[in-house]
């Protein structure tokens, strides 16, 4: 069973890699797919987002970092996939993921979206608020994985 | 009774027609409302939301579109009507809704909001939801009039 | 138009007496009513209810207060009524009264179920609250009307 | 992968089949677990529940329908089980199974629940609803499959 | 100031112990109130729910573990204190205690509420939740003191 | 004990001065901290909103209205304050304030939150909404202090 675990990850957080590490031990093959969206503003570039998450998933041996844009529903038909992997958090969440999820759904019936709960210490943890933080120089330590953490600085100074 | 049905119908979808029609069969006569909002940036002029919303209400005789500034309940007032109306869908409307249900009964008590349950099949369908789709060439049935499909991949092919 | 206002009313409150009011200006008649619900116990007897219901709503000349069991769709045909009306206070309000919005819609497509939202002051009011200060001998004023405050008051001492 | 499903299917309506078959299409082999919950009064027995469940699912051959007690977690392990199924539909749903995902995950690491989304004509349906409406005579059609639709009238009538 | 921290804590769990301690720190003196409450059947006697918070807190000396049976703000105005102490877990915590506190406010104005947000590993724990666990000899490691571990798998074994 | 109460005030409306007096009656000192936040366009400047706040609390001698940037935990802690304090409104503002809450905690264990429910009647009032209103020459009675009501309609005009 292929899956796809798609998002932003503008960069990537501690509660993204342990929905990827969880996905990975449930499905065969699982794409962490990054969406380039040229509306938004995004702090990294879509090759550096990719990156960043290939260097914190070496561990995983049936992982594969790619980017895509268009329909989600094309692309996981484009990799043969049945699933996509969403994680879930708070209730913001999950009103956007459910009209998502019956969206896909109408969209392309064989693909299934699953939704794996958000780990407790992660409820709150998002993208934005690591970027606030780093952005004043307070501590990621448990908020991102520590060998991406500089970047993160780094990109904020210029 | 005259009622309001407000709203940016950006484009109009089949969860706002069935709204309109289910109001229609309720009240007297109803003003479908397009709001001009300078603030944001829409895909189609308030001249063509208009239009679009005629082309799908053909059927309904006690239907005026229009659109409209300012204070809703002042337009409200304008029309001699005594009802707002809106459509229920998911969570997030709710709050807002409720703030301005809560507000325009500050501003004026006699004018009236009654909600509406969108219907189960429309529960998380949106304007957004339909450009989304539309702009990477998805297929629109059952979200929005097949009469009016053509205008929005048209526009946004430009 | 005739509309149904159904409730449990044990005892009526300032929020269902809002409700009823603001329904009385909209509707031509609205049948408040009382349901008949053998699996709970209720404080007041489904006459007592409906005797409280009529002592509060003597200066509203359109409103018939009754009881009913079955079917809310099958009292709602019954009386040649349209309208189901609801007042929706918080959250998990509007969750189970969207549940049955939906099912009735279901039973009967003809029935339309019409959400006003209850006043700020009334947000967080309910039958089971005026219940609980009424117990300890707080004060129900502003919660209940004060020609019923006794009735309750002695129905909890027996 | 082996996958538990479990549930008070009390009785099995057209939310759970859904869930049921989209389960059987994702994993190797699915468990329908009926709870047996001493301290509910059931309307059916954990007997006739699994009989009604086994009538709608004849067509799945990867099926396997059974009841347990004690820790849900301690059930999936026994029977090799990696993964609980669970349908989300509205919001107090997923306060509850969120609650219970994590607690699962305390009690068992290796254990993952995953979340699928309930069909939008599903959103609102629950078995209470059914039997409410059953009770009364209502229509049981796209609620509950045709084939245990008397069971549920029968049983009411008792 | 003296705050006053009630629930049923039937039994206390680490989530109530971390607000007694967070309290214990912020105000001079906390009263944490065990309410007698006649209408539901708990597991532990009010005596021994008492008993079992004072086992847990020999560590805090401006704590004064009590009962109380009557209104809310009545015991507050007795023991002299200003403020209610409350632990918001998830959404539905937030609709009842919002609920609970503009009640309070209305009873009492000189009585505020004041919210502590529960710890993230404590977000989906409750007192049923460990019951629950414990009726099975599930593991109470980071669920309760493991003082009071063994009293809870006792009572539960009777 | 000294307290921070945060937020953009753009403008103070009646909601913020409810949540400034009681927190005013609460501790001993209380910091009214306007944010900085150069990523959006406020309608009045930072100095502007200190002025209009001095304007409305000269009645409370505990009160010092100053403004911040950085990480919120630095600012407390440079004040030698303990305490956030946040009023709380609906549900939006619960998801974000508790996200807001658990990152601090993890920036510095020291600082606590202490959230306030406002009151019945601000519940649904926001700045945003008070300017949408002045916009339109509505009425501001009830939404914001008397004395900044011209304030806000002037610079409106410009």
């Amino acid at each position: 069973m292929i899956a796809v675990y798609p998002g932003s990850f503008d960069p990537v957080t501690n509660g993204h890699l342990d929905i990827i590490e969880r996905s990975a031990s449930l499905f065969d093959k699982v794409y962490v797919a990054v969406l380039k969206n040229s509306s938004k503003m995004p702090l990294f570039s879509v090759e550096e987002r990719c990156e960043l998450i290939e260097r914190v998933t070496h561990h995983l041996d049936n992982i594969v970092v790619t980017s895509f844009d268009g329909l989600l529903v094309d692309f996981v038909k484009k990799v043969d996939g049945k699933i996509i992997v969403k994680g879930l958090r708070a209730l913001s969440d999950f009103e956007y993921e459910f009209q998502m999820a019956l969206t896909n759904k109408k969209l392309d019936n064989d693909v299934e979206t699953v939704f794996l709960s958000t780990s407790a210490q992660n409820q709150y943890l998002s993208s934005s608020i690591v970027k606030d933080i780093a952005r004043y120089k307070g501590s990621l330590d448990g908020l991102v994985p520590a060998e991406i953490q500089n970047d993160i600085y780094k990109k904020l100074e210029k």
